[in-house]
């Protein structure tokens, strides 16, 4: 049969048509009045796309990038930061901050896991001059409670809350002003519906103000000659030029989601995400599988793998049979888990169809007998409930 | 719910990707060495597919403009034809052979239907100069027999075959020069996943012979001045550069779908669509609804709306809950039967997703009571059941 190659994976995510095409044709030179317009119009239309008030700045690199970023320019050689980590990417916290000589105080949870707010209170002693965290855990699925981590870290004088919210930009509910977020990170892959290559930011004017004395190495990603050079309508350096089209294109679509409001386009997507996310839980629990978080993200869905059976075997079916590309577990839980993505462009086929997928791969993965329609009927249970429940949104 | 807009109509089909990015890309002149090179290894290229060795010419219209050709090439006005007509494209055969003024006999089955082969042997006296007919007849999703109907044709001395095969090429087998088919014609918007705007043909040497001795006007259409333009590598008047950029793209897909070889790549498609339409009309009688043709074609499937509902609510309610456009019955069929397309570039999560999104559709249309899963669970199983057959082919 015919299989067309779907990315189920959380980032890369597919790719919104008029991303693509804008990208393609767009053709302008960087320092003309052209690439300006589009670069300032995006600016201000992110600062809509993230919720706050605070300057955004949109760089050439992945999201990890931009995590350097925020460790390199808010942080000091010896600087005590505290990491909150509860998989791959807080340990890339831990990693970011080691390398640039901070005196990092970790706190674990377990893997698929969140913290205790009780825990972080406990640690956060006033010498603590910046807190790490995800919104989501990509490699777990798990949510994080940022606005609960926000309460603690605010009420301290001297400490900023930075969070990757790489793919819980457009996944969840976040207020990043009310909250009192200093630093907020973002990819283009997620639910920009976009290619990688562009990782943001949104920065407090506490952390502004707190660049102006540390004293950490950084070049291309000082933040301060990319905050002066976007006041003047360009970028310290090259900018990724094609991509700031798709990024134009990306935002205009998501406007269009809100009926013309980019922040309701943005709460559209996120219930979008929930309800796809919903909908594979309800799926995936109908056919006995164990789901992984106990704070699930409506990112993705992370799904133990059965007893005895390598998540890779899944993974690979899903490959194999249908071009379908959903993600192994990471660093201790490869082979462990698998991860269905709803970070941004997906629809109900798409959701329906991965799931009755998901009943092959698993007839012939497992020694289990196909109940066929199992996880379909369940997701579609789901679905119509939305519906009578006008949670519904207008779709676009 | 965000909603892709996807086509399940049979024609336009779905767009395959390499082609929109070559139709985008394409800019060269019609009259230079790169649009010929591209042109003559196309017209090789549509040889194979569509399995003839008669030259293929390739026009710049819909399907309906090389039907037109089709007449008004063989004919002059007068000429005794045979028109075998079963639904609104078999009529419109018999409305073009009128309008350039042939002694039209209409051979008609009733709509869902095909034709008794005994029938036509019994119309079919020496003095009818073509027979007009369709391989696949979309308003009704019925499959006519060519393969019987030219052995027929094939024993008159002075008779020509013409088969309009626009939804049948690429889903369902034709043997177009064993058969004897004299004039087999195609459009883009089908199994070649591109757009609307060009028309194809194959035509026989005996047909190339007619030509020379028929009076009917033509000048766009004349297939003589057009064959004369290709065998030098161009087109008589402007052709569309875009799409036959697109047109070469989806050859080399079709190309990669046969590891190599675009019959054999034909042929995966033929069997992709069967596989479709098996799992669509497993799903449909699943729902207790009942199908429209008898001898059902794997280009689509046409379903009869339930008692008493209107088929196009249902379609009107695929569009706005899904954004999925499925056709409506044509002509006398119009709201009473709701058409599902196969035609080219659909796969098993494509063909799941309509079917689930069928369910929810029939609840919120009919009075009946969602059985959500059963018209899935049915289509899963014959998707299994091919697995086990070894019908399953290498996709692309």
């Amino acid at each position: 049969m015919l299989r067309k190659n779907r990315l189920f994976t959380p980032g890369p995510t597919p790719l919104l048509p008029a991303a693509q095409t804008a990208m393609a044709s767009f053709t302008a030179h960087h320092r003309t009045a052209d690439f300006r317009a589009l670069f300032q119009r995006v600016l201000v239309d992110m600062k809509e796309f993230i919720g706050t008030k605070n300057d955004v700045l949109v760089l050439a690199c992945s999201g990890t990038g931009v995590m350097e970023a925020s460790v390199s320019n808010l942080t000091s050689p010896g600087d005590k930061v505290l990491v909150l980590t509860a998989g791959k990417f807080g340990e890339r916290w831990t990693g970011l901050a080691k390398a640039f000589g901070c005196n990092v105080d970790v706190l674990s949870a377990p893997y698929g896991e969140t913290f205790s707010l009780t825990d972080i209170r406990a640690r956060l002693t006033p010498d603590v001059r910046a807190v790490f965290v995800q919104a989501t855990e990509s490699s777990t699925g798990a949510r994080h409670d940022v606005e609960g981590i926000a309460k603690i870290v605010g009420a301290q004088q001297d400490t900023l809350l930075v969070v990757d919210a790489i793919t819980g930009l457009g996944t969840t509910h976040l207020d990043v002003d009310g909250w009192g977020v200093d630093v907020i990170i973002g990819g283009s892959q997620k639910a920009l519906m976009m290619p990688p290559g562009l990782g943001y930011c949104a920065v407090s004017e506490r952390a502004w103000q707190r660049m102006e004395k540390t004293s950490s190495p950084r070049y291309y990603f000082d933040l301060r000659k990319e905050r002066k050079s976007a006041a003047k309508g360009e970028t310290a350096y090259t900018p990724a030029t094609s991509l700031f089209a798709a990024l134009g294109a990306a935002l205009e679509f998501i406007r269009g989601m809100g009926n013309g409001n980019l922040a309701q386009g943005r709460e559209t997507l996120v219930n979008n995400a929930e309800l796809c996310a919903e909908m594979t839980r309800a799926g995936a629990k109908a056919l006995g599988l164990k789901l992984y978080a106990s704070s699930p993200a409506a990112a993705l869905t992370a799904i133990s793998s059965p007893d005895g059976i390598d998540s890779g075997k899944i993974v690979k079916e899903f490959r194999e049979a249908f071009d379908a590309v959903v993600a192994n577990g990471q660093g201790e839980m490869k082979g462990k888990l698998f991860r269905i993505a709803h970070i941004g462009y997906y629809d109900y086929l798409d959701t329906i169809g991965i799931l009755a997928a998901l009943e092959h791969v698993l007839a012939r993965t497992t020694a289990r007998t196909a109940d066929y329609g199992a996880a379909v009927k369940a997701a579609q249970e789901v679905y119509a409930r939305s519906l009578t429940e006008k949670r519904q949104l207008v779709g676009v």
